[in-house]
């Protein structure tokens, strides 16, 4: 969180040129994933649950195949000088040691990355390293469990729990329910993406990834947050938003359970 | 838009089992930004005003320095399985044409990026490609009239005019106001960053972009959106929601007056 001067107008009682405060916003910074002493992405983040983000993101985005797979996470702060950003703007810094396979095939698809990214390609091969095509989840035994009144259970224990967000607002939250729709867990960030790699690296970290459960997430159901649910094998999510066409395509395609403008009593499911 | 099958539950009247009908969803589709023959980036937007959005994307990320340096754009539906996408999941390419200036440029910093993306770069070096140090814009006379009424009188006139948002909801809108907060133009994407690049390719192609004016968006304020404004040379910017710390950072040091949680009767201005 950051302090900063504000102005604010309009309301009543306030004077026409109004009143000069102090305002409470999500911080946002550049944290660099490193692995094994090389750096893949720099993201933009909320700087909390820094090495559940780094984890999460390594296996949504198929990093890594397991939680196993990583053997330590350091996260540290960046000078903002030594980083070339700007003043009062300290970077975060984490490295991942990974395993060796891991690390191989990082490198192979960087250098074909590399490759695509570069001039000479076309339009056509673009589209193709969209990768949209996941394999299909099996559906477990429990999953019909996942219905109406567990998810607006799980939805309704969430707002007392997004901490942040109550005090600077604007920041989206993920939260793990158990079957009986009993929230264990809940990851804030400015961005999405970032608040439900923040979930899944939480659950892998404490060995509770692929154990029953259910992803509900204060934002729309897009895409990429489906996928990446069926990455890591998260069989059920949902939405307070709606989602797009392409994520319940994706839901589908995946085999996870979506639900979408969950605001009790009413709840749609988008994968009938 | 696309129609899907959905099942709705827990409205009162209902069956348990809730009830089957059809969901207008927002689209949301591949485009291939392609640059004198060479493919740049694949983005995920929203299938309408797209050459609004890639001349917009063009200007926004200082590909272009002004809409002159396109001679033409042409978009193009791409077939699924001819472009390896899935199924029923058709992709657009747009064509741009431009001058051979700016695509000198471009493939100059393509190289660069290609080789800062590659293996054996520091977390030092990824956190300056950032490029998180604009130079600020000078403040013209008519600034001042950007007020809190004139920015409420715009937001109010947006809703009627969100179409897409009526229909499929879940959608973001940037609009482009007057001095007097009469807003000309709203666009609409599922991103809001696609939203912004499509009223800024809109102002750039029927030669508004650096009249006076401001911009409204239906997000908050992050530092992308209010990058872009500052190197289109859109001086004010004002959002629904709250902007993030960094989006205020970015505002201060680029010269962009930025208010932030809109709501008649009240506005905040954070950078006083």
């Amino acid at each position: 969180m950051v302090r900063l001067p504000v102005h604010v107008q309009g309301e009543a009682g306030l004077p026409p040129e109004g009143l000069a405060r102090e305002d409470v916003l999500a911080a946002e910074v550049p944290v660099a994933l490193v692995f094994n002493g090389i750096s893949h992405a720099v993201m933009m983040a909320t700087p909390q649950d820094i090495e559940d983000f780094a984890l999460g993101f390594a296996l949504s985005e198929g990093i890594l195949d397991a939680a196993g797979d990583c053997r330590g996470i350091e996260a540290e702060a960046v000078d903002a000088a030594t980083a070339g950003l700007p003043e009062g703007m300290p970077g975060i810094e984490v490295r991942l040691e990974i395993s060796t396979r891991a690390f191989e095939r990082l490198k192979g698809r960087r250098r074909s990355l590399a490759g695509r990214t570069g001039c000479g390609v076309c339009g056509v091969e673009s589209f193709a390293a969209l990768d949209l095509t996941p394999a299909p989840l099996p559906a477990p035994d429990w999953l019909p469990r996942v219905n109406l009144p567990t998810v607006l259970r799980g939805f309704a224990q969430m707002p007392p729990r997004q901490h942040l967000n109550a005090e600077a607002g604007a920041i989206h939250a993920a939260a793990w329910a158990a079957l009986d729709g009993t929230v264990t867990d809940v990851l804030e960030d400015v961005g999405r993406h970032n608040a439900l790699d923040k979930l899944v690296g939480r659950l892998a970290r404490e060995g509770r990834l692929g154990t029953p459960g259910f992803v509900l997430l204060s934002s729309r159901g897009s895409h990429e947050l489906v996928r990446k649910c069926a990455r890591v094998g998260i069989h059920a999510m949902a939405t307070i938003s709606a989602p797009t066409a392409m994520g319940v395509q994706m839901a589908k395609a995946s085999g996870v359970k979506l639900w979408g403008l969950c605001r009790a009593p009413r709840g749609v499911l988008y994968t009938p």
